[in-house]
């Protein structure tokens, strides 16, 4: 370990593994781990730890890695998430990750909370008064999806708007920006390429650059394995080529 | 919660985390939890509870997410799934999700199957007296799979005969049209959207109806993710459209 | 079960369920994992058992179900798989499969070694001499990769030259055509057909034979499950078509 990737490392503590224990079975995933992961990635610029909190917390939930987040989640919260964020972020993948993956992160995030004495003053609330709607995209997004799947899967499509776009979406203490990147950083992570198009697109239109677009992936390359980031990077380079010829 | 969505929601105590819990970490799940999970979808029509429940103990096999179903084996007793039947989708997964996630099934189902104090009277034999073949049908599984891959994988060929096709999919203790069923929930909860086609067809000829596909696809929207769902629900519409053309 | 298959068997008490505990909710379960996965796929020729150890491994890892290494790390290295190969294949899957995957790993892994009183004598060094690069191979995949994502993501594609094909593939303890087979395992395992043309060939030119390779798949049939193989088998008759016309 790099005296300096220790300086920015926080709460070492928290790893469910001492540095020790990965040493006895593999040496070099803990050099790797020090060197390259919190000593190169992590303080990589285009993308701020804070961001880079949000997308590893993302994956880790959408990947059912969620006992990691007794770590990542308190990391988060150190690096400037904020909690109604990271509850947002459970309650948002629900739907998009599958309601137990949400679920599996109540119990270690509930833990970080607890450890750090926050209570529940700065949570979301249930129903909370909702963003702006944008009805002119929201009205082209409906027909699109109507067209292809309203007769074949009205419950769905309904779904789709009453309780996602109508309603998950405008939740108020998750920014547009910042709900976009925690799914595209889920899609990535569980290898669904086929939906990264749009979300991505979503997540550049509230503002996401593309530099940070490419340190998103560049990123879960580690988290999520590099097959599942080399394919998503397929997909944001006809992204980036779209949105540069419009 | 809604007095409604409770009295409709039986074993709420199975679950793993009180309502209090996921509240302390986010408000907006539990109340879409109660409202929207166990208050709306559980109760659409279109496929009643009992099948809900096999999908849903498919999915969360196939899934990886096996310690869930101290809850949802011992739901699916209560909303009418018989022993044998979740006996059987075990086995059936240990196929079509792998070994291990079969395996990670049995304490949970063990645990129920004692708490509720069902013995094994009812579970399935070794090898029962199998259900008839269609062999016109099978040979030209067998067929069109020997043309592709006889040459390239004779072993796996031959497994595919031999273990599945004039086996597993013959065992009586679960219906031809519940087996397709479990196997579908099973690939869109992996996101396996390839072998969709092939397997909704075959549920649909074994009595599946369309609305029924469409809210097995719906329902799983909540378990699996709308990722996963949005792909199947594309390949579903293509098998719809080709059936209804002949 | 066959006395045959138990005489195989090492350490079938390191399973973490009893047969009696898999009867009590699927009899035909038990049955087949002592007739056909332990009586029949292990066995067959084609695929040696020190060989399908190394998958099975990387395959547990790649799907998140480190905690049956306790059991099959164990069988591994029984069946001939070094230490320091097992080692190996958690640090590459670190990358291949995502950092939490391999870090899941290592405390079932460090148990197996601590119970076979193996020290740290024979793991590999954090940074040991390299394997030598064949430049003029790498020079190509540099070039190919770059021209694709240069300009669209430099610093993933300069980890993946850097960390990637001029160090983690050159580290000597796990030889390449098993540093490939562990690749392509882990990619079967979940279900990321994309990268296994790619790899596949890289293994084939290492030395994999064809036949090698039609077992691996028809190994990770049972491991993985049906869908996952047969995805894999539609990649692997390409594969092997585009070697033969050559």
């Amino acid at each position: 370990m790099t005296s300096t990737a220790q300086a920015q490392q926080p709460n070492v503590e928290g790893r469910r593994l001492s540095p020790e224990q990965v040493r006895k079975v593999a040496p070099a995933l803990e050099k790797y781990t020090q060197d390259r992961l919190y000593g190169d990635v992590w303080k990589r610029l285009g993308l701020d730890r804070r961001d880079r909190s949000l997308i590893t917390v993302a994956a880790l939930i959408a990947r059912g890695q969620a006992p990691a987040l007794t770590y990542y989640a308190d990391q988060a919260i150190e690096n400037g998430v904020k909690q109604r964020e990271i509850s947002e972020t459970i309650t948002h993948l629900a739907y998009y990750s599958g309601w137990g993956n949400a679920m599996a992160a109540v119990g270690p995030v509930g833990e970080v909370f607890a450890r750090r004495g926050i209570g529940g003053d700065e949570l979301p609330a249930e129903t909370p008064p909702p963003l702006p709607l944008d009805e002119a995209a929201e009205a082209v997004r409906k027909q699109r999806v109507g067209e292809l799947y309203d007769s074949v899967a009205p419950g769905l499509v309904g779904y789709t708007t009453d309780y996602l776009f109508r309603d998950l979406w405008l939740r108020p203490d998750l920014a547009p920006r910042d709900r976009s990147l925690v799914t595209v950083a889920a899609l990535i992570a569980a290898g669904q390429t086929e939906q990264v198009s749009y979300h991505l697109g979503r997540a550049m239109d509230a503002g996401l650059t593309q530099e940070q677009a490419a340190e998103v992936i560049t990123h879960l390359a580690f988290y999520t394995g590099w097959p599942n980031a080399m394919s998503a990077l397929a997909v944001a380079k006809d992204v980036f080529a779209q949105r540069a010829a419009k």
